[in-house]
């Protein structure tokens, strides 16, 4: 297996970004170049643990938490991420974050996989930020606060474009009746990007029909950016997405560009 | 509908490579910035013609091609492209392009599509770029000679990470049957750019699973870049793929690590 030639960037971070937040994106950037310059393919994707959220730690992961846990010390916040789980700082504010939103992608050199954190305070996300590793490029929002993004605005199954996990034996049926309603869909294997790019407008929604995958970190960033820009962020089955240090907890999570959008798919989903 | 907020950048052009593919490369990363700067989604997506491929014209294609008819013409090659259809100048050397391959991604803003051009002289594509878009990135190969990229080497369907297009109607059960033995399933809806990143060993193959999508240009830069890392590019349906000016022809291509790998892929398409 070889290794991947292509540079990570510095991340592109916003002005009046939280400074933990900031320094556990830039920590995240930093380890995820090194760990790419230093091992192969085979040696990204191999097993190294198993993480707190009950699935296994691949090396990219380890070693992009590792420096994200060494961050929230730095910066004396708590940290809630889905290898390390809870690290207790003391502080008010809890950082949720996903070190390597698709790790498949990340370990293969499949250029599509992120970081994602959000600022957590008394169960509330307040701001997040979504790093796309390949390129860069960030998404940052406040909650209650304006951004640049907007979602596509659009409020119907036919004519979208959504994002969908690949298909799952737990969730078939549901997978192929929000292919068969939808106008165009891929399989992008990021969650937290795919999110953004809901945010943004260039898709109308993600969705995981069913098959229970989300972790609350996989969903934490999408919970502030994409409302922040007009659509909104929820579980097919109507479960609270709660801040909670248990992770073996699962969601199926969508984000859409309007609720109606969102009641569509969810309609898809459970037939 | 919003405007795409995205940089795109510079191509990163290889020395060596063909004066007239390297300045088609240039015209349409050119085009394309400035496409996505004057017109919304809508409008990039809107079509304005049909193309002599016989499918609709996106607004994005139609600006791309323009650049490229006017490249061609510049450096007196012949062109064979999805929207001008083949534009003779008299030369040995017929450029054939793929102005956008992704356009719908394009138009929406996923920044998943790319230029792909392929130099072709007495029906052989002796030399290939393709340029994906949103970074910058290219892969460029000449035919017998070495290059940096080498495939996964993988033989064999289960384990291997696939990408695909979306189902469709007419070979939907064939899809399934390869989403189900293969570990992985992507859906990008990009053929060059993943031909590119089986080559670069990124994934291990991609297929039609038999609905006949491709036209040659789809597959003209797969069929250098490809095989000159490992691997190999074929019809599902063992037709030889020509490059022949008519763009009515259509195929079912796959790129895939190893022939072996080729092999179990056709075997689960035809069943």
């Amino acid at each position: 297996m070889s290794m991947i030639a292509w540079p990570v960037p510095d991340p592109d971070l916003p002005s009046g970004i939280h400074p933990a937040l900031a320094d556990a994106a830039s920590a995240a950037a930093t380890a995820f170049r090194a760990a790419r310059a230093r091992h192969t393919r085979a040696e990204l994707g191999e097993q190294v643990a198993m993480g707190a959220d009950g699935t296994p730690t691949m090396r990219v992961d380890a070693l992009v938490d590792e420096a994200i846990v060494e961050s929230a010390s730095r910066n004396r916040v708590n940290l809630l991420s889905e290898e390390a789980g809870f690290v207790d700082h003391g502080s008010a504010v809890t950082l949720v974050i996903d070190p390597v939103d698709g790790s498949s992608n990340a370990a293969m050199g499949l250029p599509l996989s992120c970081f994602a954190g959000a600022v957590v305070t008394d169960n509330t996300a307040t701001e997040a930020l979504t790093l796309w590793f390949d390129t860069g490029r960030t998404w940052w929002a406040r909650a209650g606060e304006p951004t640049p993004y907007r979602t596509t605005g659009r409020t119907t199954l036919a004519g979208a474009t959504v994002t969908m996990l690949r298909p799952k034996n737990n969730s078939f049926d549901a997978w192929l009746r929000v292919v068969g309603r939808a106008d165009r869909v891929r399989v992008l294997a990021t969650t937290c990007l795919e999110a953004a790019l809901v945010a943004d407008g260039s898709v109308d929604a993600f969705v995981d029909s069913g098959s229970n995958t989300h972790r609350i970190m996989d969903l934490a960033a999408a919970m502030v950016i994409v409302p922040a820009a007009g659509g909104v962020v929820l579980d097919v089955h109507g479960r609270p997405l709660d801040f909670d240090p248990d992770l073996t907890r699962r969601w199926s999570g969508l984000a859409a560009a309007t609720p109606q959008l969102a009641d569509e798919l969810i309609q898809a989903v459970l037939g």
